[in-house]
């Protein structure tokens, strides 16, 4: 399954599996203009730290192509990339990759989109080095033996280009047989976990539950839990690791019981311009994505709300950052 | 606001402010049997501790009034009160109260009835008290200042006859004009955060906003809380305190930031039977409590959940627990 593609009809357009529209049914948005790709990137259609580093260089490629057959100034040019480069704050890898296909601009249209779609194999390879990596690492640590693992927001294929990358460890570990069960936290507001998640461990035939994540200190406490695994939006050079909101309290939990939490991105999703995490900015999101649901009040109208889309985990909590190169324990000091 | 109330039309009846309408309607329903009690109950359209202890002794007259009026056999009685002590497991509130309104059972229907309303009243006069000496505590703790709370799930008035216990200490507070905010946890899976609390402090004027759960942590790392107040269904001996799904996941982040964490609670949730919360039964409740909302399937079809309805905080993570009669500084080895 490919999360984001290329499609080289109609001068070349970005094809999108709409994740809004997830579970209920997988939908392909076609993405024509700068404007709808900022647009899906903010209202979630497309996700994940390294899906939006893919993202992020299409539309370049998508800025180029519209740039070449409709003679855009260079000022239009450059406010389309930074419009979509700023499309959200907190996940490093969508100015990464906006940044590295901007690199090919001179070189034309063609270039710029063979750099994308090369971020796009790479991104992928690196995935199911992440697993391997994560896989043998969690071996190592805790023994051959089939794991019941806690994971936090969608961190799959829907959020990569595929396979994914803590879920890339999970799917690794299940090729190996060594997964029990996948307790996935839903991950309030937007149920990330029991949309997307549960969607892609169903495909897989992976076990799973779902847990409202309150309930996730409870499972951790009550010894159902070998490990947990959970994915970033932007990791500091210390560990400090920015992600879906209600990481940090997992992270705390695990650490109350000594259950291994590790974080697992790309090289690409470590910001080394930073030292920790108090750098990271942090979006705010709209109230209404925790005060109405399908529709219905669940709150008294006006309500306001405290709904940042992320967390920073200190690297204290952090037993180790697992990337597509090598493992970083973090927690005992090991800078990134 | 009285939450549940006796009636005496129509040979007497309990009548039950329906919290599965809030904050969309403010509807009494009328319970006129021991299975629509039960019923109610279990559906949550009454709940929080100390009500649930009302509820029961009410329950009881209930049936004392119908036993007398339709000649119930003794079989009869004794089965209907063990299945309303039993709706519902983790809160001691519930059996407390059926305990102590059967033994006024042998002095007839009035005397039940009048038992059962004289708990309804000490419940308010308790919550008051608990509201007095929570606010001086902290006031003692963290100086006479705005304070910012942080609660989990619903304490106030309709957890209770009246008041509230947690957040009777909040409504003490505001009457002492030492509220800046309450940051009120939505509470997953049935968010009587974000419908009840938020509702409850709407109609009293005291500012507040919404949160994810997986947000508390975030709210508590960056400095925006002086003190989390929770209630609780059950206390053990060395204050170990069962508490709605979540609240551990609050006390751990808490804990790590120094920030206070305070359970409110009657004596009568005090449970000296049991030395530690290992001893407590949780409750689980059903999958579809998390995988449907507003009757939208938000998970795959067929997924299973963990959904415990309630979590043990061990005492370690708890600075206080505040009933009516005392603080117990439990954190320091102080026992109830």
């Amino acid at each position: 399954m490919r999360t984001i593609a290329w499609r080289e009809e109609n001068g070349g357009f970005i094809q999108l599996l709409d994740q809004r529209r997830l579970p209920e049914s997988a939908t392909q948005l076609d993405v024509t203009s700068n404007e709808e790709l900022i647009n899906a990137i903010q209202n979630l259609a497309v996700r994940g730290a390294p899906a939006l580093g893919v993202a992020g260089a299409l539309g370049v490629a998508l800025i180029a192509h519209r740039a070449e057959s409709e003679s855009w100034s260079k000022d239009d040019i450059e406010r389309a990339i930074s419009q979509l480069r700023e499309a959200r704050p907190t996940a490093v890898n969508l100015a990464w990759g906006v940044d590295l296909a901007k690199g090919q601009f001179t070189n034309g249209p063609a270039a710029v989109l063979k750099l994308a779609l090369k971020l796009a194999e790479d991104d992928a390879k690196s995935c199911r080095e992440m697993g391997r990596i994560g896989a043998d690492y969690l071996i190592e640590k805790l023994g051959k033996k089939k794991l019941r693992i806690l994971t936090h927001c969608n961190t799959g294929a829907l959020a990569t280009t595929e396979w994914g990358t803590a879920l890339g460890v999970v799917r690794e570990l299940h090729s190996r047989k060594l997964i029990e069960e996948v307790f996935a936290d839903e991950t309030r507001p937007l149920l990330q976990g029991s949309r997307l998640t549960a969607w892609e461990l169903a495909q897989a035939g992976i076990p799973y539950r779902i847990l409202p994540d309150g309930a996730a200190a409870s499972a951790l406490f009550s010894g159902l839990i070998d490990a947990v695994l959970i994915g970033a939006d932007r990791i500091a050079r210390n560990g400090d690791s920015a992600n879906k909101i209600g990481s940090l309290s997992v992270a705390v939990a695990a650490s109350q019981v000594a259950v291994p939490f590790l974080v697992v991105a790309p090289e690409s999703t470590v910001d080394r311009n930073i030292e920790s995490g108090e750098h990271i900015e942090i979006e705010f999101r709209s109230d209404s994505e925790v005060t109405t649901f399908a529709g219905v009040n669940i709150a008294p109208a006006g309500s306001e709300t405290y709904n940042p889309a992320f967390d920073v985990t200190p690297a204290r909590y952090i037993t180790a950052v697992v990337t597509d190169k090598k493992v970083y324990r973090v927690k005992d000091g090991e800078a990134l």
